[in-house]
């Protein structure tokens, strides 16, 4: 474990790495571009599951599971899918001792699979909509990896949906897109921006990306998680088919969806300080780590069996409490669950029995109070609401000092050098959105929901525009 | 979907993937010997996790992720592991358009990433015991796939915990069996037979391996989850070492243990009718399903309110519930939840509106009672208790039926043809074993625990042996 941890002024990639190790989230593994997640990192992801898990049951959307491997075929089936992912695929040639007679890929991620498999099982309108989801890893060969944000194995979610109608597939994916947003928001205290993806980064085969942008410290942006609409493309090259209820076969409208553990980079980089990780209380999988101070071997199951009455009063309450037993110094269980971002601390010896009160110290603005027992459960009640608050105002005060509107190509490129959010007209063009990128390395991240579409013209080529769109440097 | 389920006399086999089909479980998927897991399945697989992930969190064991893909030299750190393993593994040897330096295989198991890992998080004795599982898939390659029983890819947790003493890890292997003795009996209600398993049916590279063996219907023995005792074998070939409080390194003493999708094979094996699955009210997904009898339109939103309240009910006093709201007639609707083993179906028309009461249909032993809704819930309460017992004291009668003691080779050749599970000396050799198994196709399943030692002579060899031993032939 590091020492110290490089401040984020200094060198704000090995402030990320230097948080995951600190926290100990994660670490790389062996196996080149792939990562183990650490206890406390999967619980975050655990926590994030229950979450998102709950809102798709409600949706009705029922989880499965389908194979790790998809034949090689089945991927060159839409033309699209396989241009965009043949690069990244991992491949098993020999299986039981022999080389295999068909390769098979690992998914990278799974349409092909489940279109193959809801061919067979959607006969007619009555099987419709088919609303599925499987929690899986998938993996994607990676040349440059970063812990979370592009490993060659993640874990995700992956929806996938079959509907009658296009509008209603359609509405079906902007309701996921909602989902993410409000659990992007409420729960990680992300508010992010949210829009249309341009079709340069529209995902292979999809008629229409929707995309959740996060601003992360350094202006960049990372995309959050994705909902796709893809028409009947997909269904045309599967024969997902369906006969409707004037007794004619049609083709279904489908919809991907999909929220990984990058989403666990982008906590870091959204509330971290130069301390370590600051996680918001909703999603923390501990709220409240309860550190015993124990001068002396007299004092110790006192001191600890007070501790556990603490406990034990928060755990009635539903709060998310540990108690930390390590045999160490105080000072150094402060820093470890500081680094690893815990909201609230409480410190309790001898001291606080006679007084029966507990020292409190909040994680996000370092405030160090003394409490009462008997107002304990209050206390941190209104704190951890507020601390999930503060976090969440943070990053709307931040993404709106950062998101800038700018109308000439000089005031467009000094934004984005100097790390932003940029408003900006665009013709519309690929050829326009490649040019950009090339001469700035800022990619459109998307075209706004929430933004009043007020025509210009496009910053690089004067063009007409009929609307401002999102451009950033991106994770 | 079948429009008739073979009965379990004519072909068990046949029987058994019926009723996986007719309650919409499971399927072969076009990758050969894997399956897809319908949402049906999926459901029971996430009542079982929840269930054992809780046990495992309360004593202290913590979730992690370790990746899919493994060093194919890891393996062979281990001699016996990897011949055990080798004949089994699917090779991933190109990834990112290029054929790769070294090739990696997806694990079969983990032990040998994981002890590579903990080589490095192991420093002292503070760090110990360290408790980890991860929920995963796995793959095996299998010539013979059985969907549920053996598949390429399976779903399973895998624990790996290592400790500072010898008896601590053997002792915590021992306390998961027991946590795995009682998720079977409790819940599952299917109480089975355990012991440690004899030198040849041992995992590779453990101890002592530790088994659950339940008996299915046709009197095979299903090993339904095991455990294993690896003193410092694996420890030693990845270096996991800690300096122990004498201030000497000290190899450390590991554990695994593992649990899978196999177990929802031996649910429908163990309970399931001639008329499909039957689910113990404990485990099962849907505990209640309300099936609306609409006779014409105009009734139907009558119906369907008095369905919702029913539900609401049900569901504010914590039962797994759900309305059946498929465009059916009553008949269909009755034949589905039979077929998927719902415990209890709850009819409601017209007449029960007027009269205010339900229909109520046990699916164990297909007797039907009215109701009045002011009893409801009383009365489903005690009959899905009643229910889990019942199938509960089957198992146990026909675990006492079919287990039988014999003392000569006759009668031993005769029990197991006969479909049994028999109680045999064996004189402790391995050769022995082997060679009953070339006789028979019987294999020792255990050494029981809960059976007292008694001596005797082996019913092959007529040499000394220390006890009884269960033999019965497997899944």
């Amino acid at each position: 474990m590091p020492t110290t941890i490089t401040p984020r002024k200094v060198d704000f990639s090995q402030w990320y790495l230097d948080v995951i190790e600190a926290a100990e989230l994660a670490e790389h593994s062996p196996v080149r571009g792939s990562m183990t997640i650490k206890p406390y990192g999967y619980a975050i992801w655990e926590q994030i599951q229950t979450v998102l898990d709950r809102q798709f049951k409600e949706l009705g959307v029922e989880n499965a599971y389908f194979p790790l491997l998809i034949p090689q075929t089945f991927l060159e089936k839409e033309a699209k899918h396989i241009e965009g992912f043949a690069p990244e695929l991992a491949v098993v040639t020999h299986a039981g001792g022999e080389k295999l007679k068909e390769n098979y890929v690992i998914r990278p991620t799974s349409e092909t699979i489940i279109y193959d498999t809801f061919a067979r099982w959607i006969r007619s309108y009555r099987d419709l909509p088919l609303l599925i989801n499987q929690w899986c890893n998938v993996m994607r060969w990676e040349l440059r990896p970063r812990l979370f944000l592009r490993t060659t194995e993640f874990l995700w979610q992956e929806g996938h949906t079959a509907h009658a109608l296009p509008e209603e597939a359609r509405e079906f994916a902007l309701k996921i897109h909602q989902i993410y947003i409000k659990t992007y928001d409420e729960y990680l205290a992300i508010p992010a921006i949210y829009g249309r993806k341009s079709p340069a980064e529209t995902f292979a085969g999809a008629v229409e990306t929707y995309t959740v942008e996060s601003m992360m410290q350094d202006g960049k942006a990372l995309q959050a998680c994705t909902s796709h609409y893809f028409g009947n493309n997909f269904a045309r090259n599967f024969g997902v088919k369906f006969v409707n209820q004037n007794n004619q076969e049609e083709f279904a409208y489908t919809t991907s969806w999909g929220w990984s553990t990058r989403s666990i980079g982008g906590l870091v980089m959204s509330h971290g300080d130069d301390q370590g990780l600051v996680l918001p209380p909703k999603i923390a999988p501990i709220q409240v780590v309860i550190l015993p101070v124990i001068l002396n071997d007299s004092s110790k199951s006192l001191v600890l069996d007070f501790c556990q009455q603490v406990q034990q009063l928060l755990h009635t309450n539903n709060f998310r409490v540990k108690i930390d037993l390590k045999d160490e110094r105080i000072g150094e269980k402060i820093f470890r669950w500081e680094k690893r971002g815990v909201p609230i601390r409480l410190e309790v010896g001898l001291k606080e029995i006679q007084m029966q009160t507990v020292v409190l110290s909040r994680r996000d603005n370092n405030t160090k109070i003394t409490i009462n027992l008997s107002e304990l459960v209050t206390v941190v009640t209104s704190l951890l609401e507020e601390i999930q608050d503060n976090l969440r105002q943070r990053i709307i005060t931040m993404n709106k000092n950062k998101t800038i509107e700018v109308d000439s190509w000089s005031e467009f490129v000094e934004a984005i050098e100097t790390g932003n959010f940029v408003l900006a007209h665009w013709d519309g063009t690929e050829d326009t959105e490649v040019l950009i990128k090339e001469k700035t390395k800022a990619t459109i991240r998307c075209i706004p929901f929430n933004l009043e579409p007020v025509p210009g013209k496009c910053v690089l080529t004067g063009k007409d525009s009929p609307q401002r769109v999102l451009f950033a440097r991106a994770y």
